[in-house]
């Protein structure tokens, strides 16, 4: 692997550059004026794949954003690797807390500061120079590769299982490689064998037809953030932290006694954990640790809310009404749909006659996900990391989503491997988002060996 | 007075254009970019008051925005009333809402709409014409007067009561005549014998340093605005209504029975004042009535809440911190500063260890104020009233704030009279204020009237 490894070593800082130039982009698919920028990002992304050697690169359009494709299918007899990336990226906001600008990538400490440089083009990009290392060096790939890169994971990857529905034949695989995660640490790494899936949803509670006087008004009617408060407070028991929600766990699988025991040999500190955000200590539901909490758990978190005068200064006002973004994390073998259901039907016991309360199912539904340890592209991955890290890998579940694995694996009938080489503090979803540059650097080693230890192990 | 009567009913006409150009002037007194508006609106107040043959016409710049005054003082041996009014407004937010800009005046269907066409400049601007129609007629008033117009009500007259402390010689009257009220209806006159109070606070629940993705730190801390809600939910029961800080209620005067024996008089219906604001039914304090609830018992209304993301899509974002905007109407003799102490000691005891809330008090602080029924210038006012629209007016207790109708009480020793001449739906603080202009012209009448009946019954 020497020559791939040197090659990728030696090329380093013009990928950086070329890694800058992709980060630029804004390419916010939450964003409807981001449409220019959505398709510069997939034209920047097909023309690596071309760079890298791939053939029938292609922008296939959807009914949202771009699926960009590519493939190398040279290696004959040897298994298929199919890789998955996305090229879109959250919003920034809140601006005025970024250090330097999000679309202006800006190296610092050894870490690119950029909005989408861990999640996920600086990952992404990782498989796409790894792949034109091997072609440039020896002008073919251990295994077959085909590359598919999206542009709406960031929105629930809307019009991607559509198309893979519909794709089937052209994206046939033995393996799912995704790096979409992140490691425990630089000298910690890790494997993720669990994603939570999502649902999200949004509510507005009306009191009344107009906002009011809260003088000639107040005290006669119903407080539309105070039913609203209510409502919120209804769903999460303060003391316990089990989410109220009736039948909300029933679908959950039960940690074996063997798996709560491995995730207690993973290193983490409640003390370290809670001081790194900033936060006086760690809170969650009552009966499992932070590990499990984050991991293994559903939760209901409000990601938003909003109703009455937020702008500066004091105005006497009694809004007409309140509205809150919520949404829920779920585990194996919750299903989104029905837990949004599940949350629709209590909103609806528990809001009192004197308002109304609306709620509104966003597309963002993903299902969990779980993969098998001792997996053939698992097995190859923990190889990898071995051979670059020097040491085996913890396997881990992660807390965040990435709703196409759970599809994929559905679709294909393939294992996903989930081979992250983020970090825990690489403030994803926040301002100050960034990706450490010997993530990059060992990601590209572990992700040629995986390429190399993977057809060995199918061979 | 048929000779003041009708040259007030002869220029209407002339004065409502003039009125126009007072509403078009934006004088928010909330906003750091209104000053020049502000010093506008003053500028125009001082020119009306020269205009209606008023002296020592004067702009006292104050530690904020500044107070008009004039005076005219011929009336030998007569009594002297002070008349107050604001020339600053509410901030007219949520725009989208207005059906003509809120600073571009409309006439449609007899009624004036525009921001602080009621509150409070239509009304104040009565009293300016009614000075100028006896000084044009006459010569002369009945009575001597004083005016005071401010340009902080709507931020809680921060400065006003330091001016009316260093001014008392000036100041000193013997009744002191606010129009900034509203009566029942057209054909219902009502004056108002009580106000409520005002503190206004806000605070912030900070649950991390930075905002975070809801899958990687979800379920393992504090999210800052469910922490809110509980405590907002804390604060107020639900069920009965009542709030629940320790000690809010102590100073409560308790009503009579003949108190309520009179307000049961007054003619409402909950069903059509329910209808009218567009809830589905009205909601309060248990064991009051609606007119209670509203006018004479304290209440505590969250005016806006904020955190996390509050724009278009989703965005899975697990925020740092959350912050609401609350205020308290009191009742008679609570006290503004004594109320918000033990609302902080309140959040202090129930807010849990996993966040920390701050809570800000704003200046805008107010004590409630009750006139007798019996004193001189409501025997003028009803008189007036009796004039004009030719029935007893209702005595009611509004449930608004004047802070400093409190402050001129106890500052200048004189009673205060709350004549006003805006209806239940002029949309105060809200998208769509309006004010009649039935109202306006009876307005006049009725302001002129009250300075004949003053100089009668103190003859």
């Amino acid at each position: 692997m020497k020559d791939v490894l040197n090659y990728c070593a030696a090329h380093q800082d013009e990928y950086l550059e070329q890694l800058k130039d992709f980060l630029r982009i804004p390419s916010i698919s939450t964003s409807e004026e981001a449409k220019a920028d959505i398709a510069k990002a997939a034209s920047f992304v097909a023309a690596q794949l071309k760079g890298a050697g791939m053939n029938s690169v292609a922008i296939h359009p959807t009914k949202g954003h771009p699926v960009v494709y590519g493939e190398w299918l040279g290696a004959k007899g040897a298994p298929t690797v199919l890789i998955y990336g996305h090229y879109d990226v959250q919003p920034p906001d809140p601006l005025d807390l970024w250090k330097t600008p999000p679309f202006e990538p800006t190296i610092r400490d050894g870490k690119i500061f950029a909005r989408g440089s861990a999640d996920d083009k600086g990952q992404a990009f990782i498989h796409m120079k790894v792949v034109e290392a091997f072609m440039k060096t020896r002008g073919a790939l251990p295994v077959n590769v085909k590359f598919i890169v999206e542009g709406e994971e960031e929105i629930g990857s809307t019009n991607l299982a559509d198309f893979v529905k519909k794709n089937k034949k052209m994206l046939a695989c033995d393996v799912i490689l995704i790096s979409d995660t992140h490691m425990m640490g630089v000298k910690q790494p890790s494997i993720t064998y669990g994603l939570r899936g999502l649902t999200y949803l949004e509510m507005t509670v009306t009191a009344a037809k107009g906002d009011m006087h809260s003088g000639t008004f107040g005290g006669g009617v119903a407080n539309p953030i105070q039913v609203l408060a209510e409502i919120l407070t209804a769903c999460k028991d303060p003391k316990t932290g089990k989410i109220k929600i009736p039948g909300f766990y029933d679908d959950v699988v039960v940690m074996t006694k063997k798996e709560r025991a491995e995730l207690a040999k993973l290193p983490h500190s409640d003390a370290k954990w809670a001081k790194d955000i900033g936060a006086t200590k760690v809170h969650g539901e009552k009966g499992f640790t932070t590990v499990e909490r984050t991991g293994t758990r559903p939760t209901f978190e409000i990601n938003g809310i909003w109703g009455g005068h937020t702008g500066a200064g004091v105005k006497t006002v009694l809004p007409a009404k309140a509205s809150a973004k919520v949404s829920m994390r779920l585990v194996a073998n919750q299903n989104p749909m029905k837990i949004a259901k599940l949350f629709m039907d209590y909103v609806k016991k528990v809001t009192p006659d004197t308002v109304k309360c609306e709620v509104k199912l966003y597309d963002n539904n993903g299902h969990p996900a779980l993969t098998p340890i001792d997996s053939a592209g698992m097995r190859a991955a923990a190889a990898a990391i071995k051979a670059v890290y020097k040491k085996d890998p913890f396997f881990t579940r992660e807390g965040g989503s990435i709703p196409v694995v759970a599809d994929f694996q559905q679709l294909l009938g393939s294992e996903a491997v989930l081979l992250g080489f983020g970090l825990p503090d690489d403030n994803l979803h926040a301002p100050n988002e960034k990706f450490d540059i010997i993530q990059f650097s060992n990601g590209m080693k572990t992700a040629a060996c995986f390429l190399d230890e993977f057809a060995k192990i199918k061979a």
